[in-house]
């Protein structure tokens, strides 16, 4: 279908205009490319963005990051680029479409509880579902593989995980509960599956029922409707901000009860079992070898390197190591300039050489078996100038801040951003993103309900769990620096939680203004080096441990 | 009116229940005692507190730190006292009462938006409008003063605030603004009163037209609805949040359309003009040179003092000031054990002598004409333990974390909290309240819509603005250690938003441990004492400046 059938659809439906995500019935970030609808009717790639179409015009809204992008990926003549920071979805439609318009939408694209707050807030415009405009596949048919996520990984089987939901449900009175969240559907069955190429996921609903038993949905979502209709009368638990609007639909025309309970997968799986935690330690053990031998190869033939190679190259590290899997999430290999773009990719056309002088943001990361990886390190290549050395101390110092802190449990990762991020401000900088996000055990990079930043974070940490730790300085068209760990919560022996480091591997001395740190902070980088090579020596041939030993040294 | 005549007058207008609140129509929690009618029917005389008056039954929801009281001053057998930490009124409601039940409230008592959402969480119950029940005068009769607040003190005239305020009316395109918040309408008025013991505002309503004409309603609110009357058919606003339900029913009997928007002054006033911020820089002046009198009085008269001695003689040395007013708040005099009870008043009952060995802590504040002020110190009478020094010197860092915090403009006072707090935790302490509030100037000592705290503190920051800064750590029946300066916001040369120190007294050196210091808070500590000694020592008598030149040598 192209843009022009569609505005034709749109007229022909008698609407004033259509809401277009870029994403599909799972709701998350994770589409392929053939699936991003955006992309297809508009060539915008970016990984957020909303397209409201009308009969005779069109506008993308995108946030700050894709303005530039969206300007130049787009017909600017059929469609309007609009950056609105702040500003909501539902904001702009009540600004620019009069009381009375129709506007149609995909209820498998949105959640119940977004066209309520539609419905609720912008009580003079009406919602209309349209599930058949664009009339498109909402998932690739490209076949892809299923397999079973072994307990000695997960560390509990399915059976117990299901008798714990099928409690959920019974002391709930309902008679059934519908997970729509793919990664939730993974963790309660052991499932997995290679169909996205960083997110081993199985992208599936599942309707679970009081006894315990399980229906399962990937593809036929017709079978859905039919298992659903088994229900009549009877009572189903959904998360209304997980579950897209056409479940809501399809139980009331069957006249289910429908009861909004959050889905309680989202907290178990946040915190790791003890099987996890031991399987993410030697996962990033095996992640911090390959990482130091890209680490003391890229030192001697860095100055052959540019952003894509090094992409590469860590990559073909990485693959080495048992139970790998797929990397995490798209390598982002900075150098220079573009280190400064926070969401950059390297492409044919942006890629960098490494050059003397400049420094190398390398954030990328590995779903193991056992565990999944998300690291950063920023690497001067040659000299780097005392402006450079000393912001990335700074963002040390953050950094340290934060894995040195104890809190009390229930503590939210909201309280916690400033305690990086005061470090920065001290000297007048900062950086526009979060300071940390919970991480999946082999599934999502990004998990909540936890994560280290003022919005998005008010969940309660508890033990066991695992944030990011990465604070950034960016300075715009000359660098870009962030350090990266995984931490993982633990009991401290003062009652409060702490943070425990996962990953291991050195940050570049050459980076580092000793002067500037405190006693506290220095002996924190000194412990951690030397752990680094202790437990990395190990795992890694000669000339590796040798830089290991260099890189290791005390401050 | 007695509490068994309440009840048959509940079960006469055939209600199940009756929500009774200790305030009035002002919403505050400033009452006198005389107008507290959950005190004169049930005893409790606590500041927070909820009673619920079935016709054979009755509870008082109160939270943590009033459950032992509340069961003490209550009878009973007539009520129970339920201490509900985090269920909200109406989830309590939900619970006890079933579906179909006739709930009366008085529309005076509880703000529009309060209503609404009982209404919209609690569906399957009535809530009644009974504002006849119990039948009382919701404000006391006693006569009081009302005075100009002059524009030397206000720095700016009621004639362009009131400019700013037609301004606001006009770009929203209403008729007229009602305003219910008492501290608002002083503040544009530039008028208060001597009506609350500590607090100077002016107890009114205000309807302002859209020339600028404007309408008090202090006793008479008949007179209020024929105000209201003649806006038939027209457009007010209101903010619902601080609003009497009232309002909205007296506006919707004459057919006027409300709109809900933001009280503007609640903004307007939380930052500081160049006037006050002079004011309260020097009503902070003598309110030090009040309190290092008194301090360096402590020390020698000490032993034969008890806290409600020492509550008199604070007072007696503030009185004794120029543009001195009122206290700002009853003050907290806590002797050892009394002082962990971070609520805690001296009264008869409970008063301490100061022993040796023993702290004090000491929260105290007083109204100028040209600002407010309130200031906590700890102070050691004779010689402390290790561990009380150990704490304290916590509490300190944790002060000090805050004070010297920088961050960006617009950043909320929830951010900051973690920033003091984190000191604490790192050795397992933690303290049960904000780490500070906002405060008025010759107003409220507490005063929205900023604070540092995990709560109702998302207000961005902006510069000249009042925050208190009051960190502490309770050992529960030993002593309790508060540290609080009030502070100003102001631009730093990096561009960001920071702190100046507003409050100018001494810290008590006997409970700083200096090994525990860095530098940097070493060299804060230092030059604040310089500067109280330099500022404060040209205003107080030779002892006094005998005793500042020791309290305030270097560390």
């Amino acid at each position: 279908m192209t843009f022009d059938e569609l505005q034709q659809q749109i007229a022909g439906h008698s609407l004033d205009a259509y809401i277009l995500t870029r994403g599909n019935m799972f709701l998350g970030q994770d589409v392929l490319d053939e699936e991003n609808q955006i992309l297809s009717l508009t060539g915008f790639s970016g990984s957020a963005g909303t397209l409201i179409i009308c009969p005779q015009k069109a506008y993308l809204l995108v946030d700050g990051r894709y303005e530039l992008q969206a300007g130049q990926q787009v017909d600017t003549n059929k469609i309007k680029v609009v950056c609105r920071p702040g500003e909501s979805l539902s904001q702009f439609i009540q600004k620019n479409f009069p009381e009375g318009s129709k506007i149609g939408y995909n209820p498998w694209c949105h959640p119940i509880s977004e066209v309520d707050y539609w419905k609720r807030t912008l009580k003079s415009l009406s919602f209309i579902e349209t599930p058949e405009i664009g009339n498109r596949k909402m998932l690739t048919e490209t076949p892809c593989e299923i397999f079973e996520h072994e307990a000695r990984y997960a560390g509990q089987s399915m059976e117990e995980k299901l008798a714990d939901f099928k409690a959920f449900i019974n002391q709930n009175e309902l008679d059934a509960y519908f997970i729509a969240a793919a990664d939730c559907v993974s963790w309660l069955m052991n499932l997995r599956s290679n169909a996205l190429p960083d997110t081993p996921v199985l992208r599936a609903f599942a309707l679970i029922g009081k006894e315990g038993d399980i229906s399962l949905f990937t593809n036929d979502f017709n079978q859905l409707e039919v298992e659903l209709s088994r229900y009549q009368g009877r009572t189903i638990g959904v998360s209304f901000n997980n579950t897209p609007r056409q479940i809501y639909s399809l139980m009331k025309a069957h006249k289910i009860w429908l009861e909004n309970i959050a889905n309680p997968i989202v907290n178990w799986k946040a915190a790791k079992n003890p099987v996890e935690i031991e399987g993410i330690k030697k996962a990033h053990q095996r992640d911090g070898a390959a990482l130091c031998r890209f680490l003391s190869w890229l030192e001697k033939n860095g100055s052959t390197q540019d952003e894509l190679s090094i992409a590469a190259k860590i990559k073909e590290f990485r693959k080495g190591q048992p139970l790998y899997f797929s990397n995490s999430f798209d390598t982002i290999a900075g150098i220079g300039a573009n280190g400064a773009i926070i969401h950059y990719h390297p492409e044919k056309e942006t890629n960098k050489r490494l050059k003397e002088g400049k420094l190398l943001l390398l954030d990328s990361g590995a779903q193991y078996l056992d565990g999944t990886t998300d690291v950063t390190r920023t690497v001067a290549f040659g000299k780097p100038t005392a402006e450079m050395i000393e912001n990335a101390t700074y963002v040390l110092k953050a950094h340290i801040a934060l894995a040195q802190a104890n809190f009390p449990e229930g503590t939210s990762g909201q309280a916690l951003d400033a305690v990086a991020r005061v470090e920065l401000w001290k000297h007048g900088l900062d950086y526009g993103h979060g300071t940390g996000h919970g991480v999946g055990c082999f599934s999502n990079v990004h998990e909540g309900p936890i994560g280290i930043s003022t919005r998005y974070s008010s969940a309660p940490l508890q033990e066991n769990m695992i944030l990011s730790d990465e604070p950034g300085y960016y300075k715009e068209g000359a660098y870009g620096i962030r350090i990266e760990n995984l931490l993982r919560t633990v009991k401290k022996e003062n009652g409060m939680l702490g943070f425990e480091v996962l990953t291991l591997a050195p940050l570049d001395k050459k980076l580092i203004n000793k002067y500037l740190l405190n006693k506290e902070e220095e002996s924190w980088i000194n412990a951690y080096h030397q752990r680094v090579e202790k437990e990395i020596s190990p795992l890694v041939d000669k000339q590796t441990q040798d830089w290991l030993k260099g890189a290791c040294s005390p401050l």
